[in-house]
């Protein structure tokens, strides 16, 4: 059996979940955290990366080995005494052994937040982006339709990324409105290095005239040029993670 | 003429609105970012305290006379551009020789935010409670009815205040929830010094079976011992100011 944790993150003082040497990541402060309740090293295994900046409402960790010394109702609370504010470990469940928080994966949902005015909202200057032109989410909808699907999605990948099979399922794309509040969320099988903040920079440029081509033409460019910017890391969450 | 400021803040950093001693205040801080934006000094009146910690999505300020070297319309930003990420001007507007942001409120409405889960909101840390038992917001609506009206307050007064006059017209108290996070919010046209902070320990502590007092006695006592708790500051917003 393994011990899976699910926690949430605000990624604002990180480098990301990943250990980077000289950086503070999430990993490792959790580790830490989860040494010192149990009193040995451990090493845990994440759903996948996330950039600096970037937060989690929901990521998925799990350690190749179950913890006995604790039942697993009350790890959660034990390792949230000495965890930091900005880490909260919400549950924690035993798997069989063929999990993997990362390789089973059926795929993730993430969210991203615009403050949408020419005033910053002073609660969320870290957790959304400002953005003063008005969106029209109905307009965003629309413009996103061509996503839906099997693509190659090359044109939204940052460079860098040395991954070659570029084609991923997208399942849907949704944005809506609360007061100033615009979001979107976008799921898909995976998603590409930075796929998320260029799909939704290419979007809101397309939105704002900015970018003429049709994003059925961008996909088809197959080429990062042909799409818009990348959007800022802070305005960013994993939202959810899906397995069988 | 004057000219009046609604302005937004985190109140986390502060030590309230008011200009305190080898403290930072957000009036100080704000009429330093004017005096930048202006070349002049500039000394700011506001529509009353806030305590350390406690935040605001609309406060009224105001200097008394007409800022004329910038229109209205651009001053907010002229002023967001030097203030920092925890405090923002929304508006400024003209009023009449005759207005003053404390002397002539109608009333003002507070909210106050609750993270109502044993798991704190990493989001939220500084900005909600955490109260881990779950609270019912239809049972605390009406055991809240009794505050309803003009009556004197005394018993949610904390000590050290000299007012003499405790009598308040409550005009109305609502809690809600959404998922996991539940607000009151509760308006009047004056309030006692941590008043609404009181009633909401008051109101908790009665619901949980803690204080087995119904609220007419405890209002009736006219003694701070009578009620509950004070709720910490960080979950208090001043929420709206009431003007003609």
């Amino acid at each position: 059996m393994k011990t899976v944790f699910i926690i949430s993150y605000r990624g604002t003082r990180y480098c990301g979940w990943q250990v980077q040497k000289n950086s503070i990541s999430v990993q490792k402060v959790l580790q830490n955290a989860i040494e010192k309740v149990l009193g040995e090293e451990v090493s845990l295994s994440g759903c996948g990366r996330t950039d600096a900046g970037v937060h989690a409402n929901e990521f998925y960790c799990h350690l190749d080995r179950e913890i006995t010394n604790i039942d697993h109702e009350r790890l959660p609370l034990a390792i949230n005494t000495v965890l930091p504010d900005d880490i909260c470990v919400l549950k924690a469940l035993k798997k069989d052994d063929d999990f993997h928080s990362r390789y089973v994966t059926k795929g993730k949902e993430y969210k991203y937040l615009i403050w949408n005015s020419s005033f910053k909202n002073v609660f969320m200057e870290d957790t959304a982006l400002k953005y003063p032109r008005l969106i029209d989410t109905e307009q965003l909808n629309e413009l996103a339709k061509p996503l839906i699907g099997k693509h190659d999605f090359s044109s939204f990948m940052s460079k860098g990324s040395k991954i070659k099979d570029r084609t991923r399922d997208v399942w849907y794309f949704k944005a809506e409105r609360e007061g100033d509040l615009v979001s979107f969320k976008i799921a898909a099988d995976g998603f590409l290095y930075n796929m998320v903040r260029i799909i939704g920079g290419t979007l809101l440029e397309i939105a704002s005239g900015k970018i003429k081509t049709p994003l059925e033409e961008i996909i088809y460019a197959k080429n990062r040029g042909a799409a818009g910017y990348t959007l800022a890391p802070h305005g960013l969450y994993l939202n959810k993670v899906f397995y069988d």
